[in-house]
This record gives C-alpha cells, sequence and structure tokens, in this order.
C-alpha cells in the first residue's frame, strides 16, 4: 500500500529523532487528513523500529501529543516511532460539524459512521486500520509486526475499543483516562446516535467494556495497562473505569489500573505517567 | 511585600508537584497579570526550595512553557519551583496594540517603555523585578537568595539583559535561542524603536551584548549556558550569539555555547536541552 499525495508539512529535530507533520489524501476518508510521526534516532539509522500510536482526545489534533506529553525522549530512548493520527475528517462541510466540541470535527470516536451525513467520510476506523497504519508502516520502513497503541479519553476508548475488535494486529494496548463505557455515559450516547443511529443493539461492538466482556480468554495476556485520575473532572459521569475493570476481571484479562488522588484529565496528568506507558509498550514490542 | 487581587485560575497535580495559574492585579503595570507556577513536591512538603524564572519568546503566554517544555518531570526531582511570567500586559486598549507579532501584545521584551503610548503599562523589568518575583517568592514561601533565570528567543534576551542589569538578585542564568545583540536586529530596531525612542544611544542599556562587553569582569563567573539550533530559520537574522559569545571572550566570562545541527527555533529543540539547563540552574542554586 502506498500513500496518495504525502506532503510534509513541517519538520523538526527532537532528541535526536525527528518529530515530523504530514498531509495526505485518504482514500478510506475522502479528504486529506494530517497525521505527526515521531522517528527516533534508531530508525533514522535504518533500524526497522516498533510503531506505536497513539489516539487523542475530544478537540485535540495530530499536534496535541506531540507537543505536550514530552514522549520523545522516551522514544527515542527505547527506539519507538510514535503515530498520532488526527481526531476526525475535517472540511468535509456537513453543515453543524463543528458545532459542538463533543460530536462531529475533533470527535470521531475511532469508528465508522453508518448514519447520514456522516457515513462516508467518518471512517476513523477503516482509515486507520485499513490506510493509515500500514501505510506509514511501509513508508517509513517500521515494523508492521510490532504495532502498539494507547490513548487518551475518546482516543483511550478508540484504543480499547480498535484493540479489541481487530485481535492480532497490536501487540500491546494501555490507555490514559479512557471513555470505557461509551453505551453507558452522555458522550458516548449522543456520539453513538449520531454517527450509529438510534438502534442501540449496534453500540456495544464499540464499546470497551462490552467488548471485553464477550472474550472467551484474555486477548492481552501479557496486560493492559489503564491510568486514571481521582480529581478528573469526568471520571463521574463519562468515564467508568470501573466496568472496563469489572469484564477484565470476568475474562481473566489482566488489567494494572491505577488510580491516582488529585490529578485531573489533562496533559499535566498524562506526562506524569507517561514514562510507565511507553515503558509498557516498548517491554511488549521489544 | 504582597500580591493584590491573587486569583488561582486553575491547578493541575503533576509529577508529584503542582501546576498552577494565577492571575493577580499589577501595581507596576497598572492591570491584571497572568502567571504559571510549579511547585515542587519538596515545596508542597514545607522546603525552601529554590525559584527558576522562564521567560518566553514572542507571542507566548504564561502557559506556553508549562505545557511544551516537559520541565515539571526534573524540577520535581532536582527541586525547583518555576514561575512563568506572560510576555507583555493585555488588555491595555492601545490602538494596535495586538496588531504585529513581534510588537506590543505578546512582545513586551522585558524592558520599561518610555516612549508613549507604551510607557505606563508596558513595564515588564520592574514589574518582574520589583514585583512579581519578590512577591512570588513571599507568597509561597520560596527561597530569594536562590533565585535562577532563562528564556527562549526574546525571552533568551530578557534572561540575559536581566541578569546583566541586575547584579546580585540571580544566581544562575541561562537561554535558548536568545536574541544576543537586539541594537542589531529587525526585531530589536522595531521594538526598542517603539518602547525605547528612535535616540539609539538608550538602546545600548538593553543589549546583552552590550552589557556584557562593559562588564570589568566576569558577572557570572560559574558560567552561562546557551544552546542555539543551526537550522533555526531567525539565527542569521534576528539572534547573533556570536556577538555574545564576543563579549563574553573580551570580559573573561566563561561561556557554553553550543552549537546544534538540524534543531530549529521551536519548543521541539527547547525540549531536547532542557534537562542540562535544569541540570546548570539546580547545581548553582544548590
Amino acid at each position: 500500500m502506498t500513500f496518495t499525495a504525502l506532503e510534509l508539512i513541517s519538520e523538526h529535530a527532537c532528541f535526536g529523532g525527528v518529530q515530523r507533520f504530514y498531509k495526505h489524501s485518504s482514500s478510506e476518508i475522502g479528504l486529506p487528513m494530517r497525521f505527526g510521526l515521531y522517528l527516533p534516532p534508531q530508525a533514522l539509522a535504518g533500524q526497522k523500529v516498533p510503531l506505536l500510536t497513539y489516539l487523542a482526545g475530544l478537540t485535540c489534533t495530530e499536534e496535541t501529543f506531540a507537543i505536550k506529553a514530552g514522549a520523545q525522549r522516551l522514544a527515542a530512548q527505547w527506539g519507538l516511532a510514535i503515530l498520532t493520527p488526527d481526531t476526525s475528517p475535517r472540511g468535509a462541510g456537513i453543515v453543524g460539524e463543528s458545532n459542538h466540541w463533543e460530536f462531529g470535527v475533533g470527535a470521531g470516536f475511532y469508528l465508522d459512521a453508518t448514519e447520514a451525513p456522516w457515513a462516508g467520510h467518518w471512517c476513523m476506523e477503516s482509515y486507520l486500520i485499513k490506510e493509515l497504519l500500514p501505510d506509514v508502516a511501509a513508508q517509513f520502513s517500521l515494523d508492521d509486526q510490532r504495532l502498539g497503541l494507547f490513548g487518551h479519553s475518546m482516543g483511550g476508548h478508540g484504543a480499547l475499543t480498535l484493540a479489541l475488535r481487530h485481535p492480532g494486529v497490536f501487540r500491546s494496548v494501555s490507555a490514559f483516562a479512557p471513555i470505557c463505557a461509551p453505551t453507558q455515559c452522555p458522550w458516548g450516547h449522543n456520539a453513538f446516535t449520531g454517527y450509529l443511529g438510534q438502534d442501540e443493539s449496534t453500540w456495544a461492538a464499540h464499546d470497551a467494556s462490552v467488548l471485553m466482556g464477550r472474550q472467551g480468554s484474555a486477548p492481552y495476556p501479557q496486560g493492559i495497562l489503564i491510568d486514571q485520575g481521582l480529581a478528573d473532572q469526568f471520571l463521574a459521569t463519562q468515564l467508568h473505569p470501573h466496568l472496563f475493570e469489572s469484564a477484565c476481571a470476568q475474562v481473566g484479562q489482566p488489567l494494572t489500573l491505577r488510580r491516582h488522588a488529585g490529578y485531573d484529565h489533562g496533559y499535566y496528568f498524562v506526562q506524569t505517567f507517561l514514562a510507565d506507558h511507553l515503558q509498557h509498550h516498548a517491554t511488549s514490542l521489544a
């Protein structure tokens, strides 16, 4: 597979590697899409390194994690490439697509919409799995047998659900403050109604806790890592990590769910615990 | 000294310490001002820690360094409080104050303007030295005998000039890609003409290279650290580190000026070399 109209927007030397931002024409989305890619010094030296993909949260872009998380230092140390996709299509021209911060632009929820007017362009799941990840791995000579996935909030939902919906693709998965049970929270209700329709029976296939509960055995026997701040303003209403915890317990999925007093939902929280996530992935992808 | 109308805007747990953002009513500026303050775990535990002030560059705010540099990890490790002031007054209502990114709002140049309409509000030097630093040290029980100063670009100019204009105040100084000779570059010419007037004889007192050249002996015998990227788009026209280097050599000021192939002017560069700066300050402030 190859990229169509791949365009380098900018590149920045960083910890001996390079942080790049690209634009390309996506066939799955039918629009131009942007992504960030950090290539560690090992990759620049020709080594075939693992590819770790980070899915960002509501309102974020391909730049958010790259500039706010401080990940490049450790990615350089451990030899990980880090891919940061955008959070939705942009520029589709759907009426009202930018009117709500929790739906539409910046809020793709990492699924393929089936409802008009979103179906067609809003295909973040197919975009990531069928197009962006394989194309990035091929284009930059990264190791497509060593893929890891993590994310934050809506992107934590994306990481957990895509890892469960595509067994065998990812070797490691983790999340910061993920939306663990979108069928049972306002953000998820709102997004799934809009993207998937009123029939709630279609929603379960995109709910990490439901998906985990349906497993016959632990899909990630080496363990899943989740960090959650206890001063997170969205914890009680939107995130429901206890439901994912119960589902993991039910199927014997090893889960390290760490609850941190005082920490909130933002990138000051993410950066604090980031090293443990990168180590989790580096170990599984070694 | 005490703050007037000090208001906590937000706080975020980070690496065991806390990143806070405040607003207060500044008597020197005559307007509300904002600042960021990272208090490391040692300070929260009651220890009197050193205060390191970071001055940001053109267009930045009190949030830029706090979210983009990844400094809290090491500040927590070494027990440093980090103060991030804003880069200019805001809300003065001067006609055209926000029309140019290199002058006016977001571009205070860390000096006291003498020319109308900027004189009065645009007093960043007095604000920092007479008001913000002493007030922050007193309010948060930080060690006002152990002050360090660093900055980036316009803030590098601020760090070098304020450290030279106020001997004995700061124990350590460093800079990333500083504007080293503002009397000889377009940014400096433009700002000094507007803030200080057409009489260029008044400008020299705010030019780090001129100030260093006038010293009778090395003002910072423990050394000054400067990092500069060689792919910095502003290096040739705006920054002139060789002039500061010459001035240091002339007066015997130890200077570590590191030139890095491939690195540009932004925070991917800053974060790459940040650890060495924090260590430079932590050592001098120990």
